[in-house]
């Protein structure tokens, strides 16, 4: 029923899978429900990168890869980036590793982690200069975005508020280009409570509104750190309660009939801004 | 076989449909091949806008409207926007209105336009101040989110070189929340040829790349104008012809390890710096 060549050799554990049905690949199966959270209905609470690039940066993440999956080419192309690792590297041609995952997969290599315990809020205050601080971002393209754009600009870590769906989510992972693999985030637990210990130790909290009241971001004294800086959602915006917690709210300047940016485009630009003059504002 | 109750009224014409084979509704019919252009399989080339905020913008448009199909609530929402319009405004429930455009639509309303001449790009040069300029801008949602990022920071024009998709796709045009409608943009037919056109009008060609020897942003001169701003893909990035076109090549400043930013982030980001100290910048 499955065609399997096992051996040793440079890279990882290369395994040949020849059978849909095999079940040493079960971690890869239906992988539309194998990110769920492990108390949701199907939910196994792995981690997924999809594509040389994701897999790299998840290879030089905290997550520890329970195995691997690709077509040849795309494992080969790991090559020594793998060579260390002792789990299985599990080859299949692309029909066959369709039919494992569910659904035609065209970037030809998968990992799979398991999940690592969030940071503690306490040890990111300690050593972060710039926090994205996020509320009510339910999207995960729009989350995954927002990591992708935190690492572009240096932000030291993200916290994740009220409403804020899992960054571990397949989707959000691969739209941030597995940068939440790598810039460390932690949910705030009493909202928004807890943006007092940010201000405990230091940090200047600076909220995003389109709001009239708000100031242009580049008045918001762009460099000066800590800093934490607090995103709602698209739609509603930041709650009454969030921002109240802010010590300053500001806007981007916008053309007159525009309503908003996209939440993660919006990031970008206060990211930017608010790094340079920075010392870790990358320039 | 379909009950109609057509009347007059303060709003288009309404116009009940309660059965999903009426041949009035064609217009709305398997829309995921009604907006590809004429010369392609099933296309009509028509301009589909989905959701109410579209909508609007597609009645402020020039683009001249076939139809309104909607959900009661929504078809009422836009109330005395389309009193004065003198088209069919359908209106089904939301199973009737799926099982004519062929999926679920979570947005209530929709509505149909023809095209509309292109702009010509001697036009848009005599009176514009800022022009973005794309190339190889292949993926209709990124082309959506960069007309999208345009409107907000006034942007007068998109001139769309070798490589670039349809705006005005389906997808592209609900991505940008409409504005695909909104911003004026062109075909540039001799690439890169005609960017010395550009040039000629006395326009600044201002070209993006994360190349090394690019300068910073900031340091590309941000409010002098006029300017047009050149933007490649995500990948490839620009060709070398159309960089020599440039006068200046500029990169935004990221932290270390970061490939790229989304090519629509990076617009957005360079469309807000360029902007500031501008009179058009929206401030």
């Amino acid at each position: 029923m499955c065609a399997a060549n096992e051996k040793m050799s440079g890279v990882a554990r290369l395994i040949e899978v020849t059978a849909v049905e095999d079940p040493r690949v079960d971690d890869f199966r239906d992988l539309s429900t194998a990110d769920r959270r492990p108390d949701r209905p199907g939910g196994r609470g792995l981690v997924i990168a999809e594509g040389v690039v994701v897999v790299r940066r998840m290879l030089a993440s905290p997550y520890p890869i329970r195995a691997l999956l690709g077509v040849r080419r795309r494992i080969e192309e790991l090559g020594d980036e793998i060579a260390d690792l002792d789990v299985p590297a599990y080859i299949a041609d692309a029909e066959v590793m369709a039919g494992i995952v569910g659904f035609h997969l065209n970037r030809g290599v998968l990992a799979i982690a398991d999940r690592a315990p969030e940071v503690e809020l306490t040890r990111l205050t300690a050593t972060a200069r710039r926090l994205a601080v996020l509320e009510g971002i339910g999207d995960h393209e729009n989350l995954g975005s927002l990591f992708r754009n935190a690492a572009a600009f240096g932000i030291d870590g993200v916290l994740l508020g009220a409403g804020c769906s899992d960054p571990l989510y397949r989707r959000s992972v691969r739209v941030s280009m597995g940068h939440v693999l790598r810039v460390p985030f932690t949910r705030v637990h009493s909202w928004p409570g807890d943006l007092k210990l940010l201000r405990d130790e230091g940090f200047r909290i600076v909220a995003l509104s389109p709001r009239a009241s708000s100031v242009p971001l580049r008045e918001a004294e762009p460099g000066r750190e800590p800093v934490a800086i607090l995103l709602g959602s698209e739609g509603p915006g930041l709650t009454e309660q969030a921002m109240t917690a802010a010590d300053v709210t500001v806007r981007i300047p916008m053309a007159g009939e525009v309503d908003s940016l996209n939440v993660a485009t919006s990031a970008a630009i206060v990211f930017h801004i608010m790094g340079e003059g920075s010392e870790g504002g990358g320039r």
